[in-house]
């Protein structure tokens, strides 16, 4: 490739930078709304201007020890005032299957979604964080009236958080029929005894509902109809915050991964979400989106790192041996690799979120694990890298980078782990075989009677 | 995620086998034509049912020995009529660019190409096989009209074949820079004299014309201004084929791998292209496309490869220590990772493609550079799991797969090995640097002053 | 690392080019007897000096064509006249179980084996050659007197060559239980019928004798007692070489790996090698001493192939972009990495050659089947990067590279793929489980049980 | 491979499980002495059974929040005390070089630090805890006898520790010529300006000296004698730990990693190690054994690794889809790869020990950077496979697994980043290039002089 045509299409380029639409790679721009493309470079200015500066305000702000669990930073609410004012506010749900969101296909809020990643706050900011997204969209697809009153609108307000109760420690909770949490109708209320774990977000003084999954019925003997989800409040009795759970070395307060017991504790029916036996069915629907969600967040946090990356190359401070780092054509490559690695797996998301604007997110499965297995691993490349290329900044809190790294090394593992996921990509792949084994065979047969009908003589024998 | 869920979109698909058109990754369907869908599909058939079983005899009638320099396999005339016939001849020109091909675009005919790509013989069928491609190509962009009528409409009738002469055994030719043949002006005439090598296609009996890189400037001090590009009849005197290189241990007969020496090259003056000094021009805008079909190709040999592993590891004759090789959880994984890197590099060259159709292959360097350096890789990946699958079949003829490795293999090295793609990637990318540093300045400033205003004690300092 | 410390010790090295017996690695040397490292020095010398030129002569001697089966190059005889002379001869058999060889451990002519490995005709002029290495173990562990005298004497004069006939074309044989050529006993004789391929060796117009794996007892419920070996002269009746099976386009005449059929082919009872029934005892012995000679031949073929980088990186005609090779950062980065892997991996096969000579192969199953794995991966890889680094010359005919990585990458498949030796590693390796549970759970009693001495509330809980 | 075989030699294995003296890789076992062998088995059992339950003692005692640094887990002091009675005492310091120590090789301690770094708290118990070890190997080779009487003998003792403090904040470190910390000779003083980070240990109460790398004389032309090295006592004036810097959110109390501000630090001219201008020599010869002995303890952390995965995926709690992990085949292929990466790198190291042993480190360049790069990439990639096993628990600090990984990443940074040392392997390695290049020539040569002679045609042409 020549030096001069790449200067003119840089010249071409750097006229002026380019905003967040400009950015959607071409082959999904024509299925993005004008109004979706406003409303993305908003985004992208909100997290840029407003939300990675005040990163720096919410770790501080924070502070250290325990008094970071027993409130949260200021500045939280102040972004979220911001937030809704430009109406950068629910952005999540998708246009096809609910009323009460920003109107936005899976896509179009997929590519939003990529600069809320880029800061520890721009998602809560604009009420779009997990757990909460996945569990307001449980409450607006299967909640009662009176549910959606009590718990769905001060969510989609902000007011309140939420946390999802699912994974336990003594179990392999990666197989959801492991799950062991009793839920014991007694008359008109159920009893919950159990213990779970990684339930995040329950450490925030805010977090006021868990969207709790267990048993009602261990005996049926279709396991995948034994579970069922209870709406439970976090201030119920019986219920105890053993202890929050680290990510490597970082706790995550005031979010927090808790681990939580559950002794005697009891709901009234009307707690009941969707019916009996219905569990299985509730998280399936609701782990397609928040992967996408999860995935395109992580795509962003490799932009981010890749962003860090080139400033430390190029910092003039950093020369070793009488060149800039980015002289270097090991770095070089690095940063090629990466920017090659984040484009693949962003149209492996974004090719995911289309097909579940499609139809729905079942409609989607192959591509949602594909989503689901590739960014993490590509994000976490991209950021070691990152982290190599500063040393020992790398791995401190002088950078984002570590505590990045740490988060998205949990996405590896959360909602089953990448070999769990694999296995069953590659059972449902292999599910062809019939048809192309007798496509082969087919095939073979036909090449046999041409070389007969030809009279030549064959050359190698198919080892089909 | 659950079995049933699985099993029911499985039986969903299963109903009726999809179409090569049912299987466009969603997020490029909108963006290909009905018509193309269904020359799409008639390819796919073309392939499957003609040209995959027409491969076996096109290496049994093309025999052992010397004899396979002298003719060629009867059957690619067969299929040529039969191609031409059913209207898919010359599919490759872009229809924003050229009139005489089919007139679908460049992804439109990336999916075809795909096909193409499973079977040995189908490129060629449908006249859309290398080098022939690129060098209709700059005919059509920059030939006068006599050099159309004389190459360019028997290379688009199918009635001849070209070589494309550009490297040179004795010089690092992924800089062209350093091209050393000589085209010296006498009188009316180019007298050439040099040496070329890895010129594909010389071999074959019908390669009638060379397009031929060479510098008719040397001395000139813009060194990307000092090359030309002239036609020359293949059967000229003092051009001699010297022998041909093998491919692993592949000759590749009777297409053939030439290098070839020119001694006193007399063409006439008209066999310039475009003029003197544009020799750079013409090559920097021959690539781009052919880059595409290339990596297409490859895509469906990796698919090809992959239905090869599935129809392995499910033949009932290969039990080992009992179990199906689907069985094993290595085997099932290495499915799962072939689907998913696949889909993702698949995704990286159709998104080049698009950005070519927006405007041209100049527009789309970066993206055309990520699909060069990605696809090839990732084939040679999923080939390789195929061949260890077959084991001592898989290296030897009774399988399609180490020919094809091969032929792949050499994609990392033509038009410039992947380190100098990198590294030219790398920099491009880094070009970047100075307006990320200024925004992530910006950005410690602001969150600095955030911190100060709060009166809060600051966390890190920022290492940027 | 200080510039001047390296130049220093480069100082020290350069004074005098490092032996052979001078690069045995440090911790190797101490077992390596004075006597053995001069005769290393010879054999790197014959290589170095009279062997890796012969190679070109071998490949020129034998032609193209047909004609390349039906004799074999004089320079063989030439170099194996001069090798017997220098005593490099049967360097093999490995002193503590073999009266035959020339007297050196399993280490000792592991050393001199990487040597060998840098040509085509080394192991043969030195009659180490594989196949014939591992037939002749056989034989002078288990053959009779008879046996020995028709067999064993000639291959250790060098006067005949011989084949192994285990692998069978319709059945997965890395399970030898699945082998199905059928050996019926009648009367004096055993009766032969059934298929083998990847007879490697059998294309040698000197192949005089078969040493051949099939079932004598298929109903036996031992699976592991089914099995027996035959020596069957290769000019028996009944046996057709059916074809010669190509690797990667290289069909490695006049050796070849063959295809042969046998139809009731006749061989007397006295032709049972040890006895009906311990077939699979005897190849169990046989593989072991021979993965070693494998791995060390590749470890030779890596550092080869690593000499032909650092000279394509330094050759002064090959600059790109104005810089020599091995200024690019990314070059040096594969010629450490390689240098550092060539010699991890040379260490696991010296170790397990080290387990080998303290007892046998049956005492070093762990060791041998590291090397088996590791070896040839590693190989693989640093010939991949020397083919990139030639670009087109280094995956045609002028350079060794494209061949030698086709020939060691059947090494990943031949004796078992490495996806069977792995499971079997891995099965291996966790019968340690029990202890290895036992001894955790001690230790985290212990620790319980300290920390409630203490009194100090614990941190974290086990998750043992 | 058969299963009767390997149940055999297993069989022989576990009739009494192995000590760390039989485990020894039989390569290096002839050059450990028999007293070597037993202080190495007890050096096992007091890590497996003192040290690893007390390392969650050392855990509950140390508390949290900053009361952590502020004093250190009395199960220190008790640990001391009983390896003291032990004699294994000091036991890093290599007979060859110092009297002080144990009287071990450096092969012999490198075994032995393999165990302690399975444990928390084993190194500092033996007092073999860096940065101590290093800095009191460079008292006793370069203090005078004042300097070893005031520091050395009570860090002998094990009754103060010591930080090494050479790292700075502002400039790229790995390059040691771009150290800013002035030493200014003030009369018979030297005054101290500067700041330093990364200084590991000097968050311990007991920390009483830093060995300080400063220059002296910034303008020498000679760059590698700019630099000296001070003995600062740690509670001088001017002297301020700013703050500790956290490695992946574990901030290591109470050992810490602190950055420090010297603000006219005076210390007297008889602080001076060595004399002015000898600064890189000191930490040249520093660096070496310290290498192996992160490298070793990294292979313990790796072996631990391995046996939490092994006793997870046979948790008979754990099993998932019907199976136990044990029986998938992924994890069985993750645990032989662990072994056999261990064990390569194992070898490398011990290699590199041997090495340094023979005379000294500046003898064993090549092979300590072999080690240093190898190990830890070895060692996350073993330990990641650990936690990806355990799911949630692996990232949290159920496990030891996240802290060990987070412990080991900065080894691919401290004392020069991987890619620094692949730079200089890759250089170091390329010097050869005259030599080779000649080498291959004169084979070139030699063999077109046999082809010539024998009057074939030649087949192919060297692109040497």
């Amino acid at each position: 490739m020549s030096k001069s045509e790449f200067s003119q299409s840089l010249l071409a380029n750097s006229a002026r930078p380019q905003t967040a639409a400009d950015k959607i790679p071409i082959i999904a721009r024509g299925a993005v709304s004008d109004r979706a493309k406003e409303v993305l470079n908003q985004v992208e200015r909100f997290v840029e201007e407003e939300c990675i500066p005040a990163d720096v305000l919410f770790h501080s702000q924070l502070g250290e020890g325990e008094r970071r669990w027993a409130t949260y930073p200021p500045v939280i609410d102040e972004l979220k005032a911001k937030a809704k004012k430009l109406g950068l506010w629910n952005l999540f749900l998708p246009k096809n299957h609910f009323k009460e969101g920003a109107g936005f296909s899976n896509l179009e809020y997929g590519l939003m979604a990529e600069y809320m990643g880029k800061s520890r706050v721009a998602s809560e900011a604009c009420n779009c964080a997990a757990p909460d997204t996945g569990n307001m969209e449980v409450l607006a697809k299967y909640g009662t009236d009176a549910q959606k009153k009590q718990w769905l609108v001060p969510l989609l307000n902000g007011d309140i958080r939420s946390a999802f109760l699912m994974t336990e420690p003594d179990v392999a909770s990666s197989d959801a029929t492991n799950i062991t949490m009793i839920m014991e109708k007694q008359g008109n209320d159920y009893i919950l005894n159990g213990s779970k774990w990684w339930s995040s977000g329950a450490g925030d003084p805010r977090c006021a509902v868990y969207i709790v999954m267990g048993k009602t019925d261990p005996s049926n003997r279709d396991t995948y109809r034994q579970q069922s989800v209870l709406l439970v409040p976090a201030a119920t009795k019986g219920i105890t915050i053993e202890r929050c759970l680290s990510v490597y070395g970082y706790d995550d307060a005031p979010h927090g991964h808790a681990q939580i017991s559950f002794k005697d504790v009891r709901v009234p029916a009307s707690s009941m979400v969707l019916g009996e036996g219905r569990g299985f069915e509730i998280i399936q629907g609701r782990l397609g989106p928040g992967r996408i969600h999860h995935a395109m967040r992580s795509i962003g946090a490799a932009e981010k790192a890749l962003e860090w990356m080139i400033a430390r190359v190029n910092d003039p401070r950093k020369k070793t041996f009488g060149k800039q780092l980015s002289e270097h054509g090991v770095m070089l490559e690095w940063i090629a690799k990466s920017r090659l690695e984040i484009d693949a797996a962003r149209l492996i998301v974004l090719n995911a979120a289309v097909k579940i604007d499609e139809k729905d997110a079942k409609n989607a499965l192959k591509e949602i694990a594909e989503a689901k297995v590739l960014v993490p691993q590509m994000a976490l490349a991209v950021i070691d890298r990152a982290v190599q290329s500063y040393g020992g900044a790398g791995v401190c809190q002088d950078t984002p980078l570590a505590n990045m790294w740490a988060q998205i090394r949990t996405l590896r593992i959360a909602d089953g782990p990448d070999e769990v996921h694999l296995q069953q990509m590659g059972k449902n792949e292999n599910k062809r075989a019939r048809e192309v084994r007798e496509k082969l065979e087919r095939q073979r047969e036909a090449g046999d009677r041409l070389v007969k009908q030809s009279g030549v003589k064959p050359v190698g024998k198919s080892m089909l």
